[in-house]
């Protein structure tokens, strides 16, 4: 079936754009990488949010989520990993399963890094963002784990439990993943390189040859997940009706720019509902 | 003194900007024709305000008020019937005074009714908002009383006791105004004419021969308002950032446009009071 819309990301723009279209009655599906978003959780006391004063971050998701669920509607817990322009409708590579939807809406966040060098040009080539889906391709073989949250290490240790060698690379403190057959590297490669495969990871001071490397986060950078979406300085670029330059795709919330809050990104998840449904009655 | 900004307008967009420049501590004024959005209260049902479900209009704007309350923020009840850019900083006709201010953030709402013709040319010349500021100037005279709502009654029955003749049009049902010198007309003007000054009022059938006119509404339309600012189809023309056309000026909420929503608005209200700030701290 082709769903109406899907939504990518569960800050305060996904869960805005999914009440919206909850209440707008659309058939839409819902992903993240976590059930809610783990930085909107973070703020210590948020003071700002009308309506709700002096609530803390995990809070204010408490709240933002149960209202969610109030109308029928939770997030899945899938990593995006691609999405495909086909022309009037998008397919959606969501964890192991591809989805099809008329329209999109990104609300991804900021990119919390670049995209490495070498990331784009080798993605499908030996560069994965997913071990559930690529993992068995490497069974025996030398990989590199970009790791860049504690939240993702079963993921590398299944990994390891796979693959012959791996370098295993966590960008984050205490690291609690060990296996016999990985060797814990504290540094970010600075380019991926390689002939028509990926072949090694250089760093500052040496280089490691694999077969391929994850590179597990909790988002994949837009402009990387849809080919073609046009940024600036690493923001979607989005006018005022959060419309992207692709038709049917639309942007809201920390990743179309500052100001970095919450009734910002709320106010944008609803813009983008808005548009959207305003676009599918356009293009029936 | 000059303040930082001034906030014209007591709906959602309003109430956050208020909210967004006391906790970045700036020095400001906040003016609506009420003390909350009566448009905002009118709401049965609202659900799709993210973390709070359910809720109505009323009690919507009630916790929004107190929020804004809690911070030590509360509008001021003062009809702003001019804007005049000075260069730099602007003045601020509200009421009977006079205020300077660095930067304005306009949360008008929807204009209720667009420019009668000839209002915008007779301004000060015959055309007033204010029945407190400029009803002395019609003593035993002729004039119109365009009255929008029943909130602005108390306005009608002192112009009444002033002036020596009146042609009420109040442009609701159930007027209760009742003077001895005043006409009720269940008309709107096409046309406010004359030549120096006002002279009549023209309606489809007949004329009625006036001193002056006041119309009074909750609030005056934005390009009457400010000399200069850029609107579209009576929408006030606003970028990402919600900046005017005019530097130092931001709008935020139904005023800049569709989807008229609680969350875009309070969304606007906060990028406007970030984008004010760091105009402040780029023109010190």
């Amino acid at each position: 079936m082709v769903y109406d819309s899907i939504i990518i990301g569960t800050g305060p723009a996904g869960v805005s754009a999914a009440i919206n279209l909850k209440v707008l009655g659309k058939n839409f599906l819902w992903f993240g990488a976590s059930s809610v978003s783990e930085k909107a959780a973070a703020a210590e006391l948020v003071r700002n949010y009308p309506g709700l004063p002096d609530i803390t971050g995990k809070q204010l998701v408490w709240t933002f989520e149960n209202h969610a669920k109030g109308l029928g509607t939770e997030p899945e817990n899938k990593l995006v990993t691609a999405v495909y322009d086909l022309g009037g409708r998008f397919a959606v590579a969501a964890g192991t399963d591809t989805y099809e939807c008329r329209t999109i809406i990104l609300c991804t966040g900021v990119a919390a890094a670049k995209p490495i060098a070498g990331e784009e040009a080798f993605l499908g080539r030996g560069v994965s963002y997913c071990a559930t889906c690529d993992g068995f391709l490497y069974k025996g073989k030398r990989i590199g784990v970009l790791c860049f949250d504690k939240a993702f290490e079963h993921e590398a240790e299944y990994l390891c439990s796979i693959a012959g060698k791996v370098c295993l690379m966590p960008m984050y403190k205490g690291c609690s993943v060990s296996a016999p057959n990985a060797e814990i590297v504290m540094k970010m490669p600075k380019e991926i390189a390689g002939g028509m495969k990926v072949e090694k990871l250089v760093f500052a001071d040496r280089e490691e040859a694999v077969d391929g490397i994850f590179i597990l986060r909790a988002s994949v950078s837009p402009s990387i997940l849809l080919h073609g979406l046009k940024t600036d300085g690493g923001h979607i670029l989005a006018d005022r009706q959060c419309r992207t330059n692709i038709a049917g795709v639309f942007a809201a919330g920390d990743c179309t720019g500052r100001p970095y809050q919450y009734a910002k990104a709320v106010g944008e998840g609803n813009i983008a509902a808005h548009s959207a449904v305003e676009y599918l009655a356009e293009n029936k």
